[in-house]
């Protein structure tokens, strides 16, 4: 075993194997785990735990970062073991499990599960299990792939497990920047007025006579899922770039734009990469998520410098980033998640937000979250703290799904995640509307003409102008039908 | 007239009646006037207007920091003088007009919409009309009882039509925080960690060429409404400051809590009220509006300084603050609204929001703007920049009205302002539901067993559990009865 990747001797004898360390867990526990959308997740101490939960009563309420690899979700769902999850998940076994009632989950803004946990408005954390690349002399822990809610799982739970991957070179040591806003009523400023501001240190503060168990593991991340752009998403992607081309033009940005975020999913991938062939340069990110195409950008010269709280890349990227560490730290930077999305950086750096909706409404309400009204799909993540504080809000959907059966762009959504108030920008295949500076029903008329898939213009345009008609108001709306599409797709399969 | 009040000696001949000053408008005009919850706003000049658009063709859009006083909006829209107006309003002709579709509105948190004109989101502003207690020698202004979108109006508008206000005394003088934050991309901190800091000047800087016409006028600003409390007020204030109270025991809050804010309306000043018979102590208010009871807490010893960005008080209160002005003027702060709704701040100081909700639903979605899912009551206000970023986000209902033929828990609110996410804790007469930690179903059941007035109260747990039963999901919902109740209302009178 790799022990010289245990900086403090005295904890030589805390090393032990996965199944030792998940006897820590006992039923009722909160446990604190690392893991921002599948990077730098717990590949064998959970697992561990949902083996253990398979034979004995031991449910426990999970936090993460954000979503986890490996199946992770679906072990611990399956096995029973999950009382409570937050504040995001993308596993189709656990949203079934949470869908039925079986799992609670709480569907958190990024940004504030680690508030909530140092105010005390959470239970407090029994067990942190968190990845590390080593562990320094003091019991300082340098992390991997993510810094998600870590740095606040170390410092509040009581026993700390540490899986070192040793999959992860040491050398991404100062790929982190670690800083925790003060406690109230005695926070300060957080002194970040640019992406590549660094302002904290490069590893984790933690008390060692916390450290219960160290767990050696070689496991990779689970690779993103990255579809290749398609006619739709390329569509999306250049309704996009000719907007911020007009920008430019308009003189309301330059070429250099402003710090870009990129939500999860392959429109964000497909605008990202749109901005390889474009005139734009010098461009920054301050995101959640480093992808593929953020790696892409750095290389061609486009970007100069992305900050965010994970990587999650494809498997050739994961092998083209660490090969070539030394180069890219100098451009890159991970942070906790309470800084990488939290609401006054966001709108200090003036940030271009784009984020993908499952459905949004004629004026303009996004639902990012919930099928029909009842059921998750993954969570609102970092799209509201992006949402509501960026200079630009940006929504992307494609207009119809499911050979076009579902459209995307309705009467009213089912759900609300962001409000009329927090959406700037809506685009789909079929074109973009700009809402910037418009009523209600200019919103609704823009939206119509510009966003909706041709076989839904005509109903769409019927129910706006009758809900004038019949009930006017500031936002017009038939209450009795604003969720009818929704019915009519529960009951035939098609919204038509 | 006072010219004392004109420092600037090269301003006199700018001097003009309020009709004089009125023909600087034209129709298409984009106006910005000061007021702020009916404080500091144009007493005679956009009445002037109105009377032009009496007998002209002549409709602007007017922008103002929130409400105005005097009837105003009421004028203004019977003369119809208003193509668009934004960002708040309470008035009852306005707002028969914007739902009507005859007066476009747009909705706003009032934080951003000085941010949407620095960042060229909303057409540029021709000219500025603001309330001033006297103009200093190099033409910088000093407001009077609001700061409001002042600053950002003076800055960017063509022309400047100043109403010197003789009744505002000139020692108001020091009451004013003037600070903006730098514009994209060269944005700074704003060095606020306390609700006492002053970070500005003390009046606002103009250019002096642009100040187009300077009117005198020595009218009040129109009085809050302040309805006394009543038992429904009573009973919330008593369940909220119970739970302070709790919070305070179990060692998550001190007994001088953290900075707050109270929204608009007879509630928020019933809890505040509250305030003045309890055990806390050394409060702090970082809010938008101070009331009446404001100046109670200060007169008390209760509360050490208040931060907003305006004064709305009874008349009585009025003469109060302005005979002690000196003393006062230690204690309080007024500051531009993109300062003291700014979500980096409130976030920073950890403030304890409280805002009224119109009605909210089982799972603690929030409707603070309208009525019946189409017609708007006011405005989502700053309630959107608090509640988000709140280190407590409260909202506050009756539990039912209207001879309790309106409930104002619902299965599904007819319109989202404020998302599950954003909401911690609902009090309604009848009791107090603390939703921190619970998942949505756990959050249904809560807000069943504490919030609903006894008469929907079986009918509401019929949907809950007919909802799970029949279709299940993270967030049960059966669409096509969602809204029943409403359209029952809409009917009968009555959600019975
Ligand atoms: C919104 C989100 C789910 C979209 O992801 P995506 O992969 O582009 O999703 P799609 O458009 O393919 O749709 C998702 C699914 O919902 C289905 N769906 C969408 N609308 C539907 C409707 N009205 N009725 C039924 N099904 C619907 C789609 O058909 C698709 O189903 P499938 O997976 O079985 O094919 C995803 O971006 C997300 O979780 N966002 C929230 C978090 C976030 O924004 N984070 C940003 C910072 S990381
Ligand atoms: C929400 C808000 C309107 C509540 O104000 P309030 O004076 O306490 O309001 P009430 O509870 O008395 O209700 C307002 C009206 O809506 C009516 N109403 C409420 N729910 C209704 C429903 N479901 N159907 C029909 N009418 C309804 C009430 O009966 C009342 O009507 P009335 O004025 O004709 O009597 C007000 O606080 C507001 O505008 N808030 C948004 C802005 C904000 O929060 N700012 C905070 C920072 S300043």
């Amino acid at each position: 075993m790799s022990y010289e990747r245990i900086k403090a001797e005295e904890l030589f004898d805390k090393v032990v194997n996965a199944e030792q360390a998940a006897q820590l867990f006992q039923h009722g526990m909160v446990v604190g785990a690392s893991g921002f959308t599948k990077a730098g997740d717990s590949k064998v101490v959970l697992d561990a735990l949902a083996k253990r939960a398979e034979k004995e009563e031991l449910k426990v309420t999970l936090m993460t970062g954000a979503s986890l690899g490996h199946d992770t979700d679906a072990k611990l769902t399956r096995a029973g073991a999950l009382a409570k999850r937050m504040p995001f998940q993308v596993d189709r076994i656990l949203r079934e499990a949470i869908n039925k009632g079986e799992v609670l989950f709480i569907d958190q803004h990024l940004s504030e599960s680690a508030e909530l946990l140092h105010n005390q408005c959470l239970p407090p954390v029994d067990i942190a299990v968190i990845e590390a690349a080593f562990i320094e002399r003091d019991g300082s822990v340098v992390p991997t792939t993510s810094v998600g809610n870590s740095v606040t799982f170390l410092s509040l739970a009581k026993k700390i497990i540490i899986e070192i991957n040793t999959k992860v070179p040491e050398s991404i040591y100062g790929l982190h920047d670690i800083f925790q806003p003060e406690n109230y009523p005695h926070r300060n400023v957080i002194p970040i007025v640019a992406p590549e501001n660094r302002i904290g240190r490069r590893s984790i503060p933690v008390d060692i006579n916390k450290i219960a168990a160290i767990v050696f593991t070689d496991i990779q991340d689970s690779p993103a899922d990255i579809a290749p752009p398609d006619a739709k998403t390329t569509a999306i992607a250049q309704h996009l770039l000719r907007f911020f081309e007009d920008e430019v033009k308009k003189g309301h940005l330059t070429d250099r734009l402003l710090p870009l975020q990129a939500g999860i999913g392959k429109v964000a991938n497909a605008v990202l990469s749109g901005f390889k062939d474009s005139n734009f340069y010098d461009l920054r990110m301050f995101s959640e998520v480093l992808q593929d195409s953020t790696f892409d950008l750095l290389d061609s010269g486009k970007m100069s410098f992305a900050s965010a709280s994970s990587i999650t890349v494809s498997s050739e990227c994961y092998d083209r980033v660490f090969s070539n560490l030394q180069r890219y730290k100098d451009r890159i930077v991970l942070r906790p998640q309470n800084i990488s999305n939290t609401p006054g950086l966001i709108r200090r750096l003036g940030v271009i937000a784009i984020n993908t909706a499952i459905e949004f409404d004629i004026y303009g309400n996004v639902n990012s979250t919930h099928i029909g009204g009842t059921n998750i799909m993954n969570g609102i993540g970092g799209s509201g703290d992006f949402a509501r504080n960026a200079y630009l809000s940006i929504f992307v959907a494609q207009a119809a799904s499911k050979d076009d059966n579902i459209s995307h762009v309705l009467p009213m959504v089912s759900h609300v995640d962001h409000t009329e108030h927090d959406v700037d920008i809506l685009v789909t295949d079929i074109g973009l509307a700009d809402l910037r500076g418009l009523a209600p029903r200019e919103r609704a008329q823009t939206i119509i003409d510009n966003c909706v898939h041709p076989d839904y213009r005509e109903a769409l345009q019927s129910y706006f102008d009758r809900a004038q008609a019949l009930r006017g108001g500031h936002t017009p709306h038939i209450l009795e039908e604003a969720f009818s599409w929704h019915t009519r797709f529960r009951e035939t399969g098609s919204m038509k």
